[in-house]
């Protein structure tokens, strides 16, 4: 199998905005690049043809869910996440950290992980460094992440470096674990973590570079910080990352979010926020958020947004979308997440070529200070 | 707009089924034909394109559903159902009667109409013989139904007769209702009341041929009786029909009641079956059912069905789709669903194959008793 790699392709010339390419065994991902949240192996309502259609190079699946159903073992006796869901393009696979921390009743912390409960069932389980590996290498993913401690908002600076550290001690043994059995066609992601203070990242990072890894997560951000802490703390720590290495802000974010994010030099994105919010009814248009059950759009023959071109808006009015999500029609969460996941992919899109055109600042409407 | 027309093609040489074509203003339909439902003008879990794909040629959607929400006059001024769903081949609706009487403790029928309960919020409405119609024709249908009485099982003589003769009086001014205001190009059917007494069901066809109607349906099958006398009733009821003229039996039924049907020269059905046991996880495939959730298909890496091209089969196996069902996947529904249609209008193909060559009995191993 190919061994994965990033190159940069161009830099844009009024921000640290880049084109890149990731090259995996399931394919080229044009950076920068959102992927999709298939949790369960599934990105929900979305057939995998229409993720196909709308080019959808990678997709994120959740470790923890997969392991407790069915299980990793299982999605490796069938030959893998790829062959499991039916998906030939590539998968990025998350830790399990995150989901086991944020069911803070539910776990106990200590050196060497995490016993926490099920929410399915209330069954233990244990998850440290070495299971997650394990499990991210069963399911054959083409990006596997550190298992780390997503550090909670608000966090004094005390708890902040304590968990920042232990989540660099796991990291190291995460890469040791990975050493002992992985072939370089799966890459392995560092996660920097520090909370909200700068110092704390710069310490981050540096441990994660003298451990050493082909991709670097900023972990630990829009957990309920105010946005422009969450800004201020991306514009101290993306530059101190290697420029030869893909950046992947983990679980951000709207719109606005990427777009900040992207002229800082980020390459990779994930969030749940289209298909949520497709299936909560919430569309993101060419114009603004539109909240589908609101009665002005009953009689409403327009599309959705007639700037798009996807199924939904080429095919129904805003009135049978209504109609849908108020009826709790299966389709409703069909045609609204083709739709969100549309607008969100075609603006990655645009983000690339603007950055290939030096135009990014311009047609982002940003402020063009380049911090490198 | 064309007017609608029915031909017979070709009948079958060893049993009553034939092979004949509805002429729509909004297609031709082959016969004998399955209609999926879709009751709140979406056929649940499955989009527009998909059924196109399939071959569907026409489906049913439930005039009291779509009465109660979003309300027919908003259809109509959303420019009718099929502009409403972006369905541009042929729909029949039902007349909302059987819905109307099926909520038995939430309603109250007099010589007019019935007075309902609206089983989304209690609220309270009437639906009679001349409504039925206007909504109808304000949904702008392609195949309108009469309004009528669903006679119960078990029902006694008295009660049924009483029941049939009220939807006849019925049955007649809907005729009359209708012919003040439509153009030919929707057809309105009647519909054969009489319980599962033969001789009522005689002199239903009778008043129906008397009033006159360009199709004609079956009503009253699959509530409750056993099947082989559901058989019964429409081996002496089917053949009264008049042979130049469609054929319904509303709401039926499984494959092997449809098989048995068309043998008798039934031309069209509509059945909830393929698409509500696809969300419940009950499959059919050519060698039986399955039901998705059993532990047998948990690490099953074949497909569904071997026979089977729809894109379910030909993507995912029977342990995705189980893990699909198991963890309450939107796309669950979507795929057991598309393959739950492909299964029935496949065997509807194979059954009109099957006619024009002659071999219906042989291919269906029917007893091959010719009725008529």
């Amino acid at each position: 199998m190919a061994s994965f790699s990033y190159e940069v392709i161009h830099k844009d010339a009024r921000s640290s905005a880049r084109l890149g390419v990731l090259h995996t065994a399931h394919g080229d991902i044009p950076t920068p690049v959102f992927m999709p949240v298939g949790t369960a192996g599934a990105v929900k309502a979305m057939p995998g043809s229409w993720l196909e259609t709308l080019d959808a190079r990678v997709i994120l699946a959740n470790t923890y869910h997969l392991y407790l159903r069915p299980g990793h073992e299982r999605v490796q006796r069938l030959g893998g996440l790829h062959q499991f869901m039916a998906w030939s393009r590539a998968i990025l696979t998350d830790s399990g950290g995150y989901q086991v921390f944020s069911h803070r009743d539910l776990r106990r912390i200590s050196e060497d992980g995490v016993w926490f409960k099920s929410h399915l069932d209330g069954s233990s389980h244990f998850l440290g460094p070495e299971k997650a590996m394990d499990i991210q290498r069963a399911l054959g993913s083409d990006i596997a992440m550190v298992f780390d401690e997503c550090t909670p908002y608000p966090c004094g600076k005390i708890d902040a470096q304590a968990s920042m550290e232990l989540s660099m001690r796991w990291a190291r043994r995460c890469k040791d674990h990975w050493m002992r059995g992985s072939d370089d066609s799966i890459a392995l992601f560092g996660i920097v973590q520090g909370g909200i203070f700068p110092d704390l990242r710069k310490l981050s990072v540096e441990k994660l570079l003298d451990i050493g890894f082909p991709g670097m997560a900023v972990g630990g951000l829009s957990v309920g910080e105010p946005r422009d802490l969450m800004h201020e703390v991306l514009e101290s720590t993306v530059p101190l990352l290697p420029s030869d290495r893909p950046r992947y802000l983990m679980g951000v974010g709207t719109p606005d979010d990427i777009i900040h994010a992207v002229g800082l030099g980020v390459d990779m994105f994930d969030c749940v926020l289209p298909t949520r919010n497709a299936r909560n009814g919430c569309l993101f248009t060419s114009e603004g958020r539109i909240l589908i059950k609101n009665a002005a759009y009953a009689e409403d023959a327009r599309p959705l947004d007639s700037k798009c071109a996807c199924m939904t808006c080429r095919n129904y009015s805003r009135a049978y979308l209504r109609h849908l999500f108020m009826a709790g029609e299966h389709l409703s969460a069909v045609l609204n997440t083709l739709h969100n996941l549309t607008f969100y992919l075609d603006m990655m899109h645009k983000i690339r070529e603007a950055i290939a055109l030096n135009l990014y600042v311009e047609r982002f409407e940003l402020t063009g200070n380049k911090p490198e």
